[in-house]
């Protein structure tokens, strides 16, 4: 296998039966992932995988979203605007700062 | 919030809906994320956190383990021996060179 060169995790509220529930859900987190795969092909930011989690486990931040391996976690990513701020730092090479956490 | 030091990712095969279906989850990787938690206690691994995936596009090597923000792509993660594996490389600060992808 090749390792993706980022990896953006989006926070699916599943639990362990796999159920999607709590805050990152209920706020639509799960109606960004096509938006945020679409985006990615638009933009032939290629090389790049978007994988739906469990609670990441800052519920009062959420939705949640995370770029690995640069540890970068965001909150607040709410709709279209908030993918497109991370996707365009994402294409500069730095981070959409006003959307970070810790 | 704090971020974790080390950030397991397991992989659980969640599908959109958030059924957990696929390989790694047919293999038994759920069964593995109580076991990881309890030796990460155990063993006083204080701020690794473990989240459940959805599908990690590894399938042929699953049940697949990730290890950000180190980058480090486990396959064949069957049962206990090899989540000691995993987490005696990450107490040493190195890797389980032979249960690696990539």
């Amino acid at each position: 296998m090749t390792k993706p060169t980022k990896h953006i995790l989006v926070c699916g509220s599943f639990r362990a039966s796999g159920a999607p529930q709590g805050i990152c859900a209920r706020k639509g987190s799960g109606n960004l992932l096509g938006y945020l795969e679409g985006e990615l092909a638009d933009r032939g930011l290629d090389g790049i995988s978007v994988t739906a989690t469990g609670c990441l486990k800052a519920c009062d931040r959420g939705p949640i979203l995370v770029v690995y391996p640069d540890n970068v976690w965001y909150g607040g990513i709410e709709g279209e605007e908030q993918v497109d701020a991370v996707l365009d730092a994402l294409e500069a090479g730095s981070i959409a700062e006003e959307l970070t956490l810790g």
